[in-house]
């Protein structure tokens, strides 16, 4: 009504002009959650459960705050810290105040923060930078790291929002002059900061959306435009630039989905409030309804329990049930009217407290439960979605409920938190890890462990490639382990198809420059059977001598081989010297079998069994994680390489097969071992490879592909054992 | 009605006489589902949703059976292999349907049955010793083992006796003489067979369970006598003896609850039998209501997901939800009309198709979801609970749904599946394995692991001293891992107490016997406070010196210590020769601080922290499992180890200390470090022991406890610097 003008910008001069007790009262909440909406989530708690059960988290949290004395130390913890955690736990109380006093109207909440804004007025312009700051990140003052403070912020200028109204003309000017202002100058204008505040990178979202939310609070339109458009206003940085270029055209984030997940609140958040204070940018329809891809793809690269893949550097606590994707999934909802986000949000059993909230509760409400529908699907990486990408293929087995995903990653780097992970895969059954990724080497917020910032194993383990499920050369990382390089190269795809997803899901990447004249192209395949199994091709191409290693970082225990190793009994020594080998002991070794070598192991109710061609220049080693660990920061995990020496060009072709049944409590087993009988390489030339599986029941599976790009109706004809073999398209399978 | 005259016995003459075709009609079943019950079944399915889930799971099982060709293979193959897998199906298989038909009446079913047993005729008199056989256990013709065709027998016996109405005369004569009489007197009456027959085992309880009911069924009384007294019914062995020996008046079985889950089916199966054909033997009155402690007793020595704890050779993956306890609770319902079993019914969701089900049903019906109460309890050991026993502690912290339960064993050995734990702790955490039991080495049925046997790590490893968490001397086990020796001693409990529940609960118990020359013992607190804490004071005396090592099997990832370790980065040894330190890799050793080291590790969302009194004489070592291991038998698991070598007398006291929380959603942390501060004995000698300990916030507890046995009102005094500290009783706790 009579505020929508207000809301409408220009009015910066007004705002400062009217500063008088009249003027006060009259403002209203700008960002998420509008008057009247807070009024009506008042009135529909008791209809609409989920929205109850989550208002009352707020105000219990709000509650809790109240009743405890306001404290507002100097900082000078680490992440874990007191004073650290303190600050979180500052700005989630003034969150939930905030949202209490506009929710209830009880003028207590709204009264604790201001009086928590005055205390942060009182010492935040004087903080010099965070004493516990580290040379590599942007320090902030609250905290260890500027990102931090950014958090705060954005929490901070939410909550005054909510209570500005009853706050008296001069408190309003001690707050927005000493904590408000204060901050976003520091964020944004100061050295360190502004460098974050221009990065194309999730901190610089944070920082955008910090400042630009208090923008729109303070009237203060040059900080919007700068948040919007860059400190230059030129648009080469800002908001509108980030939403360009860090994600591809169907949403994928170059960081992959754990920061995803993390830099979508401030995209979406953000995004909300400028739709409700500038909605002719219509921000939620700019670069074809982005904003909807990056949401829905996120919540798709989850396990079967909404566990994001940890690509990168990745904790592997996280699922869509946190927080930022709360915010996520209601502002989708509300915004884009996407019922598929729905089965999500009934998950979630939590709705944020914002007008997007409310209309997601009412939308859920008296729901049946359904299932949030996750297909296979190929999703390109880069700005214009011409680097590379991940090929996500999804199966079910005959077993109930029980879904395979195979993660196929040809994607670009993903700055300074990607991993040297070109051409990886993953496996998954339903939530279990069966070809895994170690994700980052962290533990978030625990002081013990380096502060809770990343471990430097992170670097000497995590990010290497033979944490991967992939080929190392000559025990180097991909790139030698330089992210810039890495940056600067992005594999490509040579073919991909998931339109007979019961059939065959199928992906083909090449990377040219991880390793200097090497050419390496891998060819995955989910194909489908009574239980599904994948075709592995890795070919390495090169005019020199090389040792290619083709690793798989495998979960569960050792049940069998088909080859004879020697075991190391009663000394360990690691792998290698660097690259992440010198974190790996050497368990086992074996010349491999002529013909297959078999590897299996349990996990869970499944044995899974890793078959590949080998001949005795082979070696398979078996390895496990924790050599040259001094303080004891790396999980024990378990690894099987297949290795080769001395060659130019070499192909592995391996089946990864899930087979049998392990029942404990039925104490019942089925087909422990690996049915497959042979697997034969029956072309392979500059254009086409051809390999044959068979299987013990005599069923078998011919996959012919073209190496090279090629249109999807072309024809093609190659020659095995003088029968012509024809197909149109990218490649064929045939079953017998 | 008339039945009720031919349940009776000494009418066997009559049964051999009335073979003829209008006796064959009239027989009705005598086990554990009457006519009259199945119809009642049959007619309430659509009234207990519980009963029609569980009748539904029966008759689908029965139906896939039906729909395929009958299939009984000549023997050959290990635990895991296809003959082996295919007779378990088929005893399966032949009691669903005879379930089915009883309860539908459909005579497809009974013909099913009635058609296998006519196959299981023409093999079985042939069938020789099975193949794969081994020299230490008692051979069986279908399987490996004897005791898995005692199992079969319990089944194929039941579902002949829910069919034979149903059968003519002479098919019933070739089934009962070929399978039923044949493979009785195998079982009871054959070399190995008898010796099994007449153990005090649960492989004994199997057999006269299964022979036993066969006796019934064929009207055969001296089947049924030397089942319930032994081969020479002199009441020696046998079932009634297997009640009087195997458990303790409390109901404790001395193998461990694992295999008190397995023997609890014959127990109740075979009892609920006799209570139906020969009710006045009172056989649930047996013992003081031996049978109903027993069941009791085993769903309380669970976790909080009724995982049984892993004590002595145990899998892990084995809870109350399994068929044996579904019987179990069922029976004990039906013959105790005890409702403090339906918490459990309830969460097992399934009843057995027996008329015990068909009252559990009734009772759980329309019944609110109800918690299964555990409470903290002294369980005594031994035929007359003198044997030393097991103490359960349980506490809830103030974080909310979380409680602690310690399990402090001072058992008897529980014969060869007895671990050489004597006076070992166990730490969880709700389901959570803190402080762990290593249980049984040994993946069940799994062909590719010997056969799905034990492996030769349950001997080396699993069953050693130091695979548990308790004080190994001279790197020896317990008994020098001689299981029979060990037998022959218990250890005595000295005090115990959990009558003020909340305050403390405790008990002291020692060992004399497990070491020539040494005496051991070991007083454990669980001690309530905000976050109670473990009190653990374990004494050793000799007049020789000896090495003395305290071993903790953690889980979880270690955090930090406050002592300074040199790890093993490049290479790694075993720590020791034999005994399970051949198993160990030693991963850092220290020497322990002046006054108090600390070891801290994070286990989900809890730090845990061993606070240990030590001097620089004391080694600190940390290992993980995992050398001397060809075949990757073992988990790769965590110990940490607190040494003293060359003492005669030595006190191990330490404090552990679940403290803080780790949320990696919300990303926080709390208290990541421990919270104790010091340690100190005031006194110790022949007769006293008295501990202080002090917190950070000065919160101080003193413990002062007998050594010896005392009785519960006597009076104690000791001078401590110069002070008096008097109490009534084996123990007090002062707090300040």
């Amino acid at each position: 009504m009579k505020f929508k003008t207000i809301k409408a910008f220009g009015l910066t001069a007004l705002f400062l002009v009217l500063s008088d007790a009249a003027f006060a009262q009259q403002y209203e909440p700008l960002l998420l959650l509008s008057k009247s909406e807070a009024k009506n989530i008042s009135q529909h708690l008791g209809d609409y459960k989920i929205l109850e059960k989550s208002f009352s988290k707020v105000k219990k949290g709000a509650d809790k705050a109240l009743e405890s004395k306001i404290e507002v130390p100097v900082p000078v913890d680490n992440g874990g810290g007191y004073t650290h955690e303190k600050h979180k736990k500052n700005y989630r109380e003034l969150y939930y105040a905030g949202l209490t006093f506009q929710v209830t109207g009880e003028k207590k909440y709204a009264k604790f923060v201001e009086e928590m804004l005055l205390e942060y007025a009182k010492i935040y312009p004087g903080l010099p930078l965070h004493p516990k700051r580290k040379a590599e990140q942007n320090s902030g003052k609250l905290f260890w790291q500027g990102l931090n403070d950014c958090v705060w912020l954005v929490h901070g200028i939410q909550a005054y929002d909510l209570v500005k109204e009853s706050i008296d003309p001069k408190n309003r000017e001690i707050i927005e002059r000493d904590v408000f202002r204060s901050m976003a100058a520091f964020l944004s204008e100061s050295e360190g900061g502004k460098d974050t505040f221009n990065k194309i990178h999730n901190h610089g979202t944070w920082s955008v959306a910090a400042v630009g939310m208090t923008g729109y609070v303070l009237g203060d339109k040059d900080m919007v435009d700068r948040a919007l458009y860059g400190s230059a206003k030129d648009k080469k940085t800002g908001f509108l630039k980030q939403i360009d270029m860090l994600f591809s055209p169907d949403g994928y984030y170059s960081e992959g989905p754990y920061y995803q997940r993390y830099a979508l609140q401030p995209f979406m958040v953000f995004a909300e409030a400028i739709n409700r204070n500038q909605p002719d940018l219509k921000i939620f329809d700019y670069r074809n309804q982005l904003l909807k891809k990056a949401s829905n793809t996120v919540l798709q690269l989850t396990d079967a329990n909404g566990y994001f893949f940890p690509i990168n550097d990745a904790l592997k606590e996280k699922n869509y049930m946190t927080e930022e994707l709360v915010f996520a999934t209601n502002i989708v909802f509300e915004n884009y009217n996407d019922a598929s986000v729905l089965p999500v949000i009934q998950q979630q059993n939590e709705v944020s407290i914002t007008g997007a909230g409310l209309k997601s509760s009412e939308a859920v409400n008296g729901l049946k439960k359904q299932e949030f529908v996750k297909n296979p699907m190929i999703i390109a990486d880069g700005p214009e979605g011409k680097s590379g990408g991940l090929a996500l293929f999804r199966m079910h087995t005959k077993k109930k409920d029980e879904q395979l995903t195979a993660v196929f990653k040809f994607a670009s780097q993903g700055m300074g938190h990607g991993h040297f992970d070109r051409l990886g895969i993953l496996l998954f059954n339903n939530d279990k890890e069966i070809l895994q990724d170690y994700g980052a080497a962290r533990f978030l917020n625990v002081e013990s462990k380096s502060g809770g910032r990343y471990l430097d194993e992170n670097k000497t383990w995590a990010q290497t490639s033979v944490a991967h499920n992939t080929v190392i050369v000559d025990e180097k990382s991909h790139y030698d382990g330089n992210w810039k390089e890495a940056e600067k190269q992005a594999p490509k795809t040579i073919f991909s198809d998931v339109s007979a997803p019961e059939k065959i899901q199928i992906a083909s990447a090449s990377e040219a420059n991880a390793y200097p004249g090497v050419e390496m192209q891998r060819t995955v395949a989910l194909v489908g059977a009574d239980t599904p199994f994948i075709i592995d091709v890795f070919s390495l191409k090169s005019k020199e001598n090389h040792q290619y290693d083709l690793n798989f970082m495998f979960r569960g225990h050792i049940m069998e081989t088909d080859f004879k190793y020697e075991p190391a009994l009663t000394s360990l020594s690691p792998l290698g010297k660097d690259n992440g080998y010198q974190h790996l002991w050497k368990l086992a070794e074996a010349k491999g079998n002529q013909g297959l070598s078999k590897f299996t192991w349990l996990n869970d109710s499944r044995f899974y069994t890793i078959s590949t061609l080998t001949d005795d220049t082979n070696n398979l080693v078996l390895t496990r994680l924790g050599a040259n660990d001094p303080n004891f920061n790396l999980r024990n995990e378990s690894g099987y390489m297949v290795r080769t020496k001395d060659k130019k060009n070499y192909t592995f072709v391996s089946i990864i097969e899930p087979h049998g049944s392990f029942d404990p409590k039925l104490e019942s087993v089925q087909d422990p071992h690996s049915k497959v009988e042979t697997i034969q390489i029956l072309k392979q030339d500059e254009n086409y490879t051809v390999v044959l599986v068979t299987f013990k029941n005599k069923k078998s599976y011919t996959l012919a592909f073209s190496n090279k790009e090629a249109k999807s109706d072309s024809k093609h004809k190659v020659s095995i054992n003088g029968k012509n073999m024809e197909w149109r398209g990218n490649y064929t399978l045939i079953t017998n």
